[in-house]
C-alpha cells in the first residue's frame, strides 16, 4: 500500500479540516495516512514571524475564519474559535508522539475537535487528560513519557524533517515521490496523485 | 442577472489560472463576471511587503511554482515562467481600464496568454501593442489614454475600493452580498454562493 504523509500542526485551523477528513479520502483510495505532526512555530520563526500570518495580517486572518465557517457549515462539522489564536501546541505535539501508534489519528483527531470543535483550550492539562482517558491510556505515565528528553527530540527531529522536505504551511501532504501538496484543498489532489505512482 | 466581482491582478500567478476559466464557468451558472483589475503592490506594501509573498518566502514560492505546473498540466494551459516574475503589471492594469469594456476580458485574457502561456514580459510595449492590434484597436490612442490622470486616478481609486472590500491576495471573488472568496480554487465555491442568492 501507498503511504501519504500527512504533515499537521495541533494550532492550525486548516489542519482541523483536514485531519476530519483525510483519513477515510485515504482509505477510499486504498493508501495509508501516516499522521506527522510538527510544529510550525519554528518554520515560522525562521522567516521572522512571531505569530501565525493570519494574526499577523487582519485581512487574511478574517477571510480565514469567514472562509473556515463556510467549510464547517457545508462538511457539517462544528466551529468554536479557540481562544487565544493559535493555540500553544507544544504539549499536544508531544503527546501525539506518545501515544501508541494506532492511537495517533484518534488522539489527533478528538484534540482537534476539543479546539476546534469546542473552542477548547489545548494547552489545558485537564482538557489533554480527557482526551487520553477517553482512549483508555494511563495519563500520568503518558504526560511524563511526553516531557522526556526522548520525546522533546523527536518532535524537534520531526519538525526540521517538514521544515527539509519544503513544508512552510499546514496541513501539508507529502506523496512517496517527495511531491508537496499544501493545504486542505489540496487533499484529493495528494491522493490523487499518490494512487497515480507506479 | 447576478453579478459576481473578479478582482485580478495580471502579475499574480493564480489570477493567470481564474483568467483563463471563470467567464466559461460563470456563463453556465448565468451569472454576469465583472472584471475588476487592480494592484496588490500598493496592498502588499500596506502589510509590509516590497515584493511578491512567493520571493518573501522561497519555500513558498517553490511550492507555487510547482503547484501551477500540476493544475496547468491537468487542464491543458500552457505554462512558461515570466522573467522576472513579479512583472510590472501597471501598464497593463492601466490599458485594461481603458479599452471598451467589451473587451476587457478578451484583452486580459490575452495579457494573462502572453505572460504565462508564452512568458513573455507584459511591461514590454510591443508586446501590449500586438494585443491591443490583435483585438482591432488603434495602439497609439489606447496607450495615450491609458497614461491620462483619468485612468491613473481609476486605477488607483479601484485598488483603494478592492483593498477596502477586504482583498489582501488575487484573484478574489466578491458576490453581490460582499461574501469574499480568494484564489482560483474558491471560484466554484464563489459561483455556487452566487447563485444561491435570492
Amino acid at each position: 500500500m501507498k503511504i501519504l504523509d500527512f504533515w499537521f500542526e495541533f494550532a492550525s485551523s486548516y489542519s482541523y479540516l483536514a485531519a476530519m477528513r483525510a483519513e477515510s479520502l485515504a482509505q477510499e483510495a486504498e493508501i495509508v495516512l501516516r499522521w506527522r505532526p510538527f510544529l510550525l512555530g519554528p518554520i515560522f520563526a525562521a522567516q521572522g514571524w512571531t505569530t501565525s500570518p493570519f494574526n499577523l495580517y487582519p485581512a487574511k486572518g478574517r477571510y480565514m475564519w469567514r472562509d473556515l465557517d463556510r467549510i464547517c457549515a457545508a462538511r457539517g462539522l462544528a466551529l468554536v474559535r479557540p481562544e487565544p489564536f493559535p493555540q500553544n501546541s507544544l504539549l499536544a505535539a508531544r503527546l501525539a508522539l506518545s501515544v501508541p501508534e494506532t492511537l495517533l489519528a484518534p488522539f489527533s483527531r478528538a484534540v482537534y475537535r476539543a479546539e476546534y470543535g469546542e473552542g477548547r483550550s489545548i494547552a489545558d492539562k485537564d482538557v489533554l487528560t480527557k482526551i487520553v482517558e477517553n482512549l483508555g491510556l494511563a495519563a500520568a505515565a503518558l504526560f511524563e513519557r511526553a516531557q522526556s528528553e526522548e520525546i522533546k527530540t523527536r518532535l524537534r527531529r520531526q519538525t526540521q524533517e517538514a521544515q527539509d522536505l519544503g513544508v512552510f504551511g499546514a496541513p501539508t501532504f507529502v506523496a512517496p515521490d517527495g511531491e508537496l501538496f499544501w493545504g486542505d484543498d489540496r487533499l484529493e489532489p495528494a491522493i490523487a496523485w499518490t494512487r497515480a505512482l507506479g
